[in-house]
């Protein structure tokens, strides 16, 4: 078994489930960008579609995260059972529902951040913010939470895979390093349900936070992982 | 060889077949979701195509049945001749015939059974859902018999295979639980065809009757199997 | 090395070319039938679009045919330099290029053999046929000559793959396959851009004559392994 | 390990990634051809969807020469680490994002060289043409300092990878080899920014000089190589 830090691999030959996954999620990422607007029939949409760019890319980003949440899940223990395969089957459903939300909540973003400069999926009132905020937090936390979900089965089948301490401890940091997004998308759509006016952009400001608890988690696990080193050399 | 359950797994590595297979599928099943309402181009358009979702997760779930039933086979007995690739790419070109008119069944009986709270396709009227369900019934009838037509072809191949007793029951009961929906279909088929008004939605429930048929085959199987491992330990 | 017949097969495990070859064509048979009307908007569109189920199917194994003969190309040789690279892009590129020629041709057939009760693929006046045909013709012509072209850079490295005798004879065989139906594509080309009147449908004809010819070739190519077989054992 | 030419391939078994990228490229050529124009509804546009061929065509060997560059360096190298993922997926969102604006300044080129007498994209003036080639500009320089950025990293793990004294300098040169066309496109971007009225096609006629450059520096690494060996065997 080959090592990926302190993690043997148990899953690096591709099974058919993995192609499966890698070709839906190849292909909602091109559908993200190519059908946006069809083809440019002039030069102005020409220069209208390249503007939808930065959008483009943010949301390409946001997808390929669950892919490689999904990849080094499935690297580090290569199970392919039943709850595996079901997990799985319910990212790609996921992924494929969320798609198109997931570009018109970043084109509204890019949209008010850049003051109109950047367009708009389509003309945007306070009242369409709210709704679309809240179906992104939901989504989001959904997402997130399912991912969690493949750790805390590998976590179960810790005996079956022969985890040893360490990796126990990094499947465990896994679970939380999931949940974290997964409650931050919580809160970003009790935010948009409750927030007044254009307090609603609270619930996209939320997810700034992550690049705070998420480093913060990392620190904590390699504190963790060290006093673990220091308690098995005793 | 690995095993799954009580069977040795003859197919593991991958082929191009599989590849095709997969890449197929999966673009089936995205284009499910995306291409159903291109981009939405107002916030109305944005919320419609969102409560399409329903409709959308159950015909993805009815795709990756044939998915899932084409990898198991696949696993199992690794075949690869000449059969196993006409019969693989009857199934490839029988998918896409019916990913259309699987999601129009589905959006139909969502509108349905939600009183118009979710969307119908189109507007419809009784002679309409008549075909539909006539259509789904034949469609439904054919994808699963070609799923037993390849379980029969590995029978067929069963000493060239090295097929134990266990395997050869297991096989047997796998053609049976893809005939039981087969003939399903085609009994939704005929109520389709001669139901009178609204009795057409029984060609719609008849499907229900799948929740009771398959885990009833699958109890028989066991009870099967656990005869056959007395006899054999006699 | 594994057999299939005769042959030994040199390129069973899988590499990126054949990923992605794969990928491209089940793309381009997914977009033959989904692309082709959009997602039917009223009960009549959704019965026209099953309609074209037929020629679907046909341009469907059309597509599959050049598939399965760039499948068999590489499992046999499993060849993958610079020759075999730019070949098998140039395939991929044709397909891409013939696939909506293709389907126009197969909707323009089978409307024209079910005397209008299955649906053309637009209102076509005679010279029209004359054109489709002579670009069916042309591309038929060139696909199933790259198909060849495949095999004879085999046959030129057959030192370097060490074919035995047989495979040799067989490797002929095999390019002599794919140039009959090249040479019936180009029958088809000079037959569109000469006929006069209604005789353009032979232009549609030739590729029947592909039926006895094929299997012809078939037995002689059995006759000659056979005598093949008895020199050696002399 | 197998060899091609000179280097030892270390990533021949296939990887998810590569998956994910073969599938990512499959769909863009695809797209670039199929949804150009949609369905054609008249013989006419079924025609003038035949006239864009060669314009497909110069932009699908456009795309397979990035997908070719990254094929070849995963062959090579084998890395599949942080930085290898990272720079591999911001190709795939660059292909995704470039697949319109080539097409479109393929088919601009097109339709100028042949005076009109193959389709233009849309109408077109020459403040248009400053903009196309600006943009293509851009995209060319960052595809290729990319792919060369990938050889940048493989050089950097040179000892981890133990690439022997001939490998180094045919990396080395890969890198180079990358950075002339980047170079050549940076020029083309600077060219449509400053040059006057119809100078502007020179942004175009640049990358003519490739078939220089490209040659002239494949010539200087066998020089390179054959000194390498002539000292190494002193």
């Amino acid at each position: 078994l080959n090592r990926h830090g302190h993690f043997r691999l148990r899953g690096e030959s591709m099974s058919r489930l993995e192609t499966f996954v890698d070709a839906a999620f190849a292909f909602a990422v091109t559908m993200l960008v190519i059908s946006v607007d069809d083809v440019p029939q002039s030069y102005d949409e020409f220069i209208e579609a390249l503007l939808n760019t930065p959008a483009f890319v943010a949301s390409f980003f946001q997808v390929i995260m669950f892919w490689l949440g999904h990849r080094a899940w499935s690297r580090r223990y290569g199970l392919e059972d039943g709850m595996a395969l079901t997990l799985s089957l319910i990212i790609v459903c996921g992924i494929l529902v969320i798609v198109y939300p997931l570009r018109v909540m970043f084109a509204a973003a890019v949209g008010y951040f850049s003051d109109g400069l950047l367009p708009f999926p389509f003309p945007l009132e306070w009242a369409h913010m709210r709704a679309i905020f809240a179906i992104y937090g939901a989504g989001f936390c959904v997402m997130c939470a399912l991912i969690a979900a493949l750790y805390v089965h590998a976590y179960r089948r810790r005996d079956w895979l022969a985890l040893n301490a360490e990796e126990r401890v990094a499947t465990r940091a896994e679970i939380e390093a999931w949940l974290i997004p997964s409650a931050t998308g919580l809160m970003g759509l009790v935010l948009a349900l409750t927030a007044q006016g254009e307090w609603i952009v609270l619930a996209g400001w939320v997810y700034v936070t992550l690049f705070i608890t998420l480093p913060a988690h990392d620190v904590l696990l390699k504190l963790r992982l060290q006093k673990l080193a220091q308690t098995s050399s005793d």
